[in-house]
Order: structure tokens, then sequence, then C-alpha cells
């Protein structure tokens, strides 16, 4: 190596090791003000608060829902350099009506109320209601060992607890909500009359939890209702006791097709505008309560991303939307009406980012993507780890959110945001999910995490 | 090396290495067990319930505090293989007396109320109470600087909010509250009459947040009340308009010194009981509330690390004293009694864990000890981090507790219980800090971090 290359070599090396600290230095700095003005100026708490007040109970298809659809592009229009409109979707609308009639039948005469929802996309029962035996069961193959000899004419009553042992909420769910989804079709199959589902929480509470179940189109549907959990252990003490006859009483009915907007705000990339990313969570609630954790708090943080952007006059690269879907709750029409569209168009989505897991406080992220691109991905993005552990944020492989889930297919980097799970089953599908119960500063803690995330990506791309 | 040689080395190496994953897989087995344990059959939850519900507003030195340290000795007692016993502790009581009166005097002859609570240790006004004038600041330094010709007469107002972009609200709240602290003797040193203090919350409510204010024996004593965030922006609004005139009444005194006994829980080690552990946090609280969070949390989580250990049937090789320590909130008469009494015995502190930051969901722990000691230990702990981390605990460098403190110079490993910080100051010192504010989940998930820490020390030693 002769003396003048070495001069050369030695400037190169220095040049580029100071730039690189340079750009660290920048984004240490650029992710301090997204987390300065989250918490200090943030937009996220009042707007989740309009949200919830003023259109709460927003189940796709519903006037509420179109409320909520109108508010949201009005916010996104409002923030400098946002275009925002609505996404046409078609969604099947289902319609609780009268409140939900369910009760032990009383040897002495009196009965006993339990708190119930019918399930969403639930038939009713007949307008006199129904009147049967109740069987507990702790699962559906339960149900298929028992067979149609004892399950005939009964109530099959899903007893099974989640299993608080689980650290994270999530999982605990994902080992018990097989009876909600699945379990009235399940009964059905073997002559069940109606099902009753213990809510999907680890609390000991009196709110009922709805949520979808749904029905093998080759069977007879059969109307499906969840009980709080301190009514399912009241239920299973009073059968334990001898044979208990429950009656139930709902008219809830699925009423078609109707309008029901996904929602889009977009900041249109200055180098790459035809790489996009997605920063989004669903706009549809349960038609109870506020949806307030679901997903009111995933939206408004993807909204607040923009604005934080535009505040701190970050001029993206790329394409950055935020995509408030429709309907996730009972058919995720937004979601797959909003991928068949893009793939027509042959988009490119570089990466989307969904919060759907409630506005906790922010743990990190999960990551997914088909397998081809997976690993180098995930081997780029885990350089930008030190940038946000001193916030507090992971990362992990495992799944991202239902409404980007159809987005896999363009081979793009696919993100859930992680909060902390463990209230999130007080609040979940129930008339509790209130704006009350969502805490100010974990919910922008949210927005600049998912804000610091998207600005690297946007920066630096993913490969 | 000769052939025999290398035999022996490869099977000593080869024994160790198992011995080592061995010995691993157990601690992964008992810290799942530890934490099946707290979250499907915890007492945390109910044991913190009742003593919210029947010994709350337990200041030091009241009838309530002799109620909590009698139910918790007695709790502690039937723990197996527990010996439970008070410790003698003399403590300063006050006692706030009716409530609060404090209105602007309005111009019109409308006053308007703002919700206030005396600051603990404070005097009270005159039994007619102070009308003056108020003045704003926002700093102790601001008064030094108007001086005697501005401030003499006047009630000062203190008005500088907690930093919302702290990412730790302790961290906010280190920078706000020495206005509370020092604030009114700072106020009286310049002819003052009394001052008013905005709540220590980063939240903007109706409640008012008391804690303690310590005067110079040397100034004049003058009242120290502390008003709700919203009221704090109200006069604050107020006063910009114009001069504001405030009336304040206030009767709270300092009774005299009373017995507050520390609550002590012991399992004596079977190894090495000359070695001890402790596990505690405070068992007063403020005299408003319930002291759910600050800090009955912590004294249940430390009861139920005695009794996660013996429903587990773990034999503690060291003696595990659960510490529950008296008059933390106005005086540290607690600690610094079991310390003088502790050292007065030759007693040796291995560790001492307090928790005293809230029951929220746990993200590790903070390390201190006496500098000659602190590396040798950090760097042994630090090995344990791989069987926490999956928990979402890490470790940390920094404060532990203020009951510990006084143990320090024992040279043992003095650590802290480091919660998810957001929610904390919803609640700190105010009515609100009440059981419904506490998530069964996270309360239990931090009894189980501790026990599973205390474990790792009593199992191995920190050197």
């Amino acid at each position: 190596m002769n003396y003048r290359f070495q001069i050369v070599l030695l400037f190169t090396l220095t040049f580029s090791f100071l730039t690189h600290l340079e750009g660290q230095d920048d984004d240490v700095y650029m992710i301090k003000k997204i987390h300065d003005e989250a918490l200090g100026k943030g937009k996220a708490y009042p707007w989740l608060t309009d949200l919830c007040t003023k259109h709460g109970e927003r189940i796709a298809g519903s006037p509420a829902y179109l409320g909520a659809a109108n508010y949201t592009k009005d916010i996104l229009a409002g923030i400098k350099g946002v275009q925002s409109y609505h996404q046409p979707c078609e969604s099947s609308y289902w319609k609780r009506g009268a409140k939900e009639q369910v009760k032990i039948i009383g040897k002495n005469g009196k009965n006993i109320r339990l708190s119930a929802l019918s399930l969403g996309n639930s038939v009713a029962t007949p307008t006199e209601g129904i009147t049967a035996e109740v069987i507990e069961v702790q699962s559906l193959d339960e149900v298929e060992k028992l067979g149609k000899e004892k399950i005939s004419g009964k109530i099959v009553f899903y007893n099974r607890p989640m299993d608080p042992t689980q650290l994270r909420t999530f999982s605990a769910y994902g080992g018990a909500v097989d009876q909600r989804v699945y379990g009235p079709s399940k009964a059905a199959e073997f002559g069940a009359v109606a099902a009753l589902v213990r809510s999907m929480t680890t609390s000991l509470d009196d709110f009922p939890h709805t949520g979808v179940t749904i029905y093998k189109d080759s069977l007879n549907k059969i109307p499906g209702i969840a009980i709080s959990t301190l009514d399912a252990e009241k239920l299973s003490r009073a059968i334990k006791k001898g044979p208990v006859n429950v009656f139930l009483k709902t008219n809830c009915q699925t009423i078609g097709m109707k309008s029901a907007p996904t929602v889009i705000g977009e900041i249109k990339g200055s180098v790459f505008p035809e790489e996009i990313i997605v920063v989004g969570g669903h706009l549809d609630s349960w038609d109870v309560g506020q949806g307030a954790h679901d997903d009111g708090a995933g939206c408004i943080q993807s909204m607040e991303v923009l604005r934080l952007f535009t505040a701190l006059g970050y001029q993206p690269k790329r394409t950055i939307r935020c995509v408030l879907f429709s309907n996730e709750e009972n058919g995720l029409a937004g979601g797959r009406t909003y991928a068949k569209l893009s793939n027509e168009k042959n988009e490119f989505h570089l990466a989307a980012l969904e919060s759907d897991s409630g506005g906790f406080s922010p743990k990190g992220f999960s990551f997914e993507a088909d397998t081809s691109v997976f690993k180098s991905y995930y081997k780029h993005v885990s350089k930008w780890l030190p940038l946000l552990e001193s916030y507090g944020l992971h990362f992990e492989m495992g799944g991202s959110g239902a409404d980007i889930g159809p987005l896999k297919s363009q081979k793009g980097l696919l993100i859930g945001l992680r909060p902390d799970s463990q209230r999130y089953f007080d609040f979940h599908h129930t008339a509790n999910d209130r704006i009350e119960n969502v805490n100010k500063r974990e919910l922008e803690l949210g927005a600049a995490a998912m804000a610091s995330l998207i600005y690297l990506i946007d920066k630096y791309g993913i490969k």
C-alpha cells in the first residue's frame, strides 16, 4: 500500500466514520424531538377524546361509523401537507337491537338476571325467546365427546377461563377464544339450541365481552351470547347443584351491506413516492363502549404520526399513508378491500405498521414478512435497536395486525406495535372501553414510538 | 499437555458445563413456578383490597395506621414458617383537621373555590384564615430575585409544572418537587404569609396532591397548601388579568409523637441465617385516599414474596425479612429506626429490595451500593439478566428506596423495583390512590419479579 493511497483511505474512512456518527446523532436528536413533541404538545389525547365521546359505538355500517369517518378525514385534512380521502368499502352491518335478556329460571320462581351481550354476527332467538337446560363444557372437543345425545335441545355453556398464568394476555386470549368464534356452530352441529360463552378476560367482573362468532354455512345458526365472568362463575355454581334452565331473548340481526369507508391520509414521498409506508389502525369498534383502546387509540396514534412529522418539519422521502381501516371487528372488509385495490394498482408497500393492541405503554414492535425477505429485513431494522432501547422499546418476531395482513404478498415488512398487555382484556369489546381508561401519556408514548420507527424506515429503507 | 490430563480436563469442563446448565434449568423452572403461582393463585390483590378498604388513610401515628400494622402482622403470621412481630417506632403524628378552604375572592362578590390539600407537616392558618394578594412564581430562585419588597405580605404561588417531556415521571417529579418541599420556607424567608403549590402531576385534573413540606427551623413557619393542576391553571389565568386576592383557612397540626410500629415477617435462613435479605415497602400512607399504589402495593408484594416461597416449598438459605416500614411519608422514622437497631445488633444486610413506585407492570430493578462494593455486586447480579429478560425485566444503576437507604452503610446491595411510571402521578398523594386504580395482574407481576430476584440472591449470594 503506498503512502498516497494510505492518506486517501484514511481520509475516506474518517469521513465515512464521521458521517456515520453524525447520522446517528441526527437520529438520536430526531427521536428525542418526536417524543418531546408527542408528550409536550401532542394531539393524540384530545383527538381520541373527541372520537370516543362524539363517535363511540361505531360498528362498521352504522351512522356512528360514518360520523367517525368524516371526523378523522377532516382532522387529517387539517394537517399541513396531508391529502385525506375516503376509500369506498362495503361492509356487512350487524345490529344488536334491544338489550339482551338472559336469566336463570329460579326453582322458587325468582329468576336471576345475567349480564350478557350477543356475539357479533349472531342470529337472534325467536321472538318468544328460548328456554332450555344448560350444559357446561370446557371446550369444543368436549361437545364432540358428549355428542348429540347429551347436547341436543340444550344451551351449551362454554366456561373455560383464559389462562391467568400466561404472561401476555393475548396468548391467554388465543388459548380461549375458539369457544367464542367456533363454539356456537360446534354446538349447533350436535343439536344445541343456543350457546353461552364465558367472557374473554382474566378479570372477574360484571362486564360481558362481545366479539365475533363465525357460523359454518352448512350448519343451523343458533344464537351465541357472552356472559360476564362473574355471572359465568354464578351459572357454573348453580349447575353444580343440579339441572339449570336458562331463558334467552335477543333480537340482533344482520341488516345487510352498507357503505363504511376506510379513511386515508397521505404525505407524498419526496424521493421515492412509489414506496409506500402504511401506519394505521381500525376505525370501527364494537357497538358498545367507545372503542377507546380497540382501536380508537391505534387510529389516533397513526394520525398523530403524520402530525408529528409535519410539526417537526420532517419531509418524508417515501409516501407515508395513515390508513384507518373499516370493519376489522366483524368481517375485515376494510383490510381486504385496501389490499385488493392496492394490488390492482400495482402498488408496493415497503412497510406497514398497525397499532391494534390498545393505547398502553409501548414495549416495542413485532415484525413479520414473507419468508423470502424476512431475514434480511429483520437484520437491517435490528441495527436501529440501540436508538429505541433507551425508550424501553424492544424488537421481536411475531404477528403484525389483522388489517395489514393481506398486504403480506407484496413482500414488504409488516409490523405490530406491542404495548403492555396486562390491562387490555379489562376493556376489550365491552361497554367499559372508554376514554377514562386511556392514560394520556401512555397513548402519546405509543404514537412517539410509532413515529420514531416510521422515521427510520423512511430515512434508511429496510434493505 | 498429556493425554491423561486432557481427559481429566475434558471431564471437568463437561461436568461443570452440565452442572451450570442444570442450575440454570432449575432457575428457569423456579422463576416460571413463581410467576404461575403469583398470577394463578396470588394473594396480593385480595390482601391489598382488604388493606385499602379497611385500613385506608393510614398516616403514621393514626389509629388507621395501627389497624394496618395489626392486619399485616396477622397475615404474615398466617404464612407457614414466618415469624411476625412489630418493631416499636415513635413517629410524629400530623393531622389535617377540617377540610381546607381556599378561594379566589371574586371582584363581583362571587368567590371561586379551589381544590386544595394542606401539605404534610404544614402549620395551619390563624383561626380566622388569611386573605392576601397572590404572587405567581416559577421557582424558588424567582422568590429570591423578587425579594422582600415584592414578596412580603403576599401568598406565594409556585406554578412550575412537572416537565411532561421527561420519559420517566419520577424525573419530572424530581425537577418540580423542590417547590413543595422547600417552597413555603423560602417564601417565609422573604416575608410571605402563605404558599400555594401547583400539584405534582403531569395530568390536568381536579385532584390536589399533598406531600411533605420541610420548614427551616430558623424561619417563620407559614401554611403550605397544594391546589389541583386545573385550579392552578385557573388561578394563573385570573392573575394574568390583574391582582388576585385569595382566602385560605386550614387547621392542620402536628399532634406529637405516637407509636407507629414497623411490621416485620421473617423466614430464618437454613444455611446462612446471619445474612439478611430485606424485601419491603412502607405501610404508612397519606391521610387521604387508600394508599393503594403508595405504598400498599409495595407492602403487599413484599408479603407475597414470603407466601410464594412457602407455597412453592422453597426453603431459603439466608434470612428473608419482609419489612413494612413506618412513617416514610413525613419523617422516615421507620427506616431510620430499623437501620439504627440493626446496626446496634451488628446485623448484616446482604441485600434490601424496596417496592415504592406503585403496583404497575414491572420493568426491572435499579441497583445501588457503597462504591467500594458496587461494581463487583452489579457484575455478579448481571449474570442473572437472561433469566429475567423474558419477563420484560431489565437492570440499571440507580436509587433503591427511601426506607432502605439508611442500610447502605452495611455495604450490602440496595435494590428498587422499577414499575412502569406513566400512571403513578395520576394517583400519588391524592384521594384517588384507591384499589380500583390498581390492576390485579400488574400488581401480581411485580410480586413475582421481586420473588424471582430474591430467590436468585438467596440461592447464589451476590459475590
